[in-house]
């Protein structure tokens, strides 16, 4: 049996909640049995879908607030409209110990300024980065910053190798990591100042918690020869969502081409199981829940389009960062 | 009939060289009649591919010279080999109007550099930019600067939607071009300064050639909605090949799914069409062919390790370059 660990949720935020984030809820409740859920939102929208879904008694609490942070509030505004949020008390119950971690799938800027105004950086660590799962030919890759920086210094980078790397290791103990840089070419002589910096302060030194591979370019981050991908903000962002489109229009591409035809809709019918297994690989709900990283909490941020299975996952993920001492280890390991 | 044009073709370079260019050279005589082949490399290689991919005698001239750039050499040590090789000797020949423009599969850095040395800038270009089309949903994009320049000003970013723009038009006649910089955000807000300067210099002044439609995110380049994407080189770099990365990725996936068993061996085959359909959509050969933009003539790389189908589509988008004016159509709009 492990050790009972406590998730604050904000339940209103993304779309189509709270009945997708209390479903995510029960499912994830089902295959975790030492998780008690601390649920922060309108109790008279929330109780019934909790009916609904079956969630014990015993594994949950509502914290009741009528306030709710909109999907278009900006972060300021979010922020400003005080301390009674959904979203405010439930980053606040991390800050007061009353809870381990928190998951929203709400307004993204919100969650992270609300967490940086009411939890503490990591002692040495000057920018908080945005880190996700990403599928490699190998298994998972961490990449980072993802957008929380736009510009960033050497130092960011090398506290984002060190992060992300602590991210990898508690997600997955038998992993070894291997940082690479994103750069646009592989050679010693590319990039930016700002890069080659941090090339030089990662090759000249030695670091117990991850391998330094070099540099890494864009068409290589999925063939899984290293897993931790660093980068600033916006190259991180830029290579996420161009994966992303790219990865859509494909699917869509496929799509059309297996159903333009009887012979193709046929035989699509046939090949259902092996097009299953493809689509469940490359399942975006599978890797949803991006880590703000840097706080003393965890803090996951699930897509807010997504459904019940993937709030569960990300529900998964949080567990993990909880379970594999995320914390400590970026602690143990910062200069 | 149209005007007989002349393309200059370093022969020696890239991979299976110059077996796949003379072979693209053949596939593209029997397409376009009124195009005549400059051919720079050894003659003795050159001529027996020449017998065997049939080049009528009156469509084509060898310049012989003994001299290559090989693939590993840096640009500077690709120039200061001298001016006898036969990349240098085939840029030449377009710098003493000999030839229209120039298509290499070689070295990159090296045709840039020595085109760079040879050419002249179109006037009020700082920077010439590197350029290639991308599928979409629509059609096919236009996106630049993919790795010539690291960093970039406003002005360069502004210059990049003007010549994108002229490859467009020159590339599809009756396209209108949208340009869009390519950003981490959709709104006015986010991105670093260089990018918010150049969105106002673009919405403030009209221009005939195209309509400034914005930021676009990566997830949204291939949709459609715009065609010309812009972005400093590093960044744009990063975005085509995270997007070679993901497809890659994604057809490999798709290939294993479809060929794990019996079934999905049998069905894939009766799915032979739609799914050929889909190879060709996706075909990168289609696409094949960089664009430098900036010099006083088309400068064309093909992909070093295309086919001569790949090779031949070069040849095709270098031909549509001299007949659509794309030099004329870059001076009567730059500022």
């Amino acid at each position: 049996m492990n050790n009972p660990i406590i998730i604050a949720i904000d339940a209103m935020g993304g779309d189509n909640s709270p009945d997708k984030v209390i479903e995510g809820i029960s499912l994830h409740s089902k295959l975790s049995q030492d998780v008690f859920y601390k649920i922060f939102g309108n109790k008279n929208i929330i109780f019934p879908f909790i009916k609904k879904h079956k969630i014990p008694e015993e594994r949950y609490n509502i914290f009741h607030t009528d306030e709710i942070v909109h999907g278009e509030d900006s972060p300021l505004s979010a922020a400003k409209r005080g301390k009674k949020t959904s979203l405010w008390l439930a980053v606040e119950s991390l800050k007061k110990n009353d809870a381990d971690a928190i998951v929203s799938a709400g307004n993204t800027g919100a969650l992270f300024l609300i967490s940086k105004l009411n939890l503490k950086m990591i002692e040495n660590i000057d920018k908080p980065a945005l880190s996700a799962l990403w599928p490699s030919k190998q298994g998972m890759n961490v990449v980072l910053d993802l957008g929380a920086n736009i510009e960033c210094s050497s130092k960011n980078l090398l506290d984002f190798s060190i992060m992300g790397s602590a991210l990898l290791k508690a997600l997955f103990e038998d992993i070894d990591a291997k940082v690479a840089l994103l750069n646009i070419g592989s050679e010693e002589i590319k990039g930016n100042a700002m890069i080659k910096d941090t090339y030089k302060l990662l090759i000249e030194n030695k670091y117990s918690l991850f391998e330094f591979k070099g540099y890494i370019e864009g068409n290589h981050i999925m063939d899984g020869d290293v897993n931790v991908i660093v980068a600033d903000g916006f190259t991180g962002n830029i290579a996420l969502k161009t994966a992303e489109g790219t990865s859509n229009f494909i699917i869509a591409e496929l799509k059309k081409a297996l159903s333009s035809n009887i012979t193709g809709k046929f035989s699509s019918l046939l090949n259902f199981n092996n097009l299953k297994k493809f689509k469940n690989k490359l399942d975006p709900r599978l890797y949803n829940g991006a880590i703000l990283l840097g706080l003393d909490k965890p803090v996951i941020k699930s897509h807010g389009s997504t459904d019940a299975i993937g709030f569960a996952n990300s529900l998964k993920v949080c567990e993990k960062t909880i379970r594999g001492n995320l914390i400590n280890r970026i602690k143990e390991n910062i200069g």
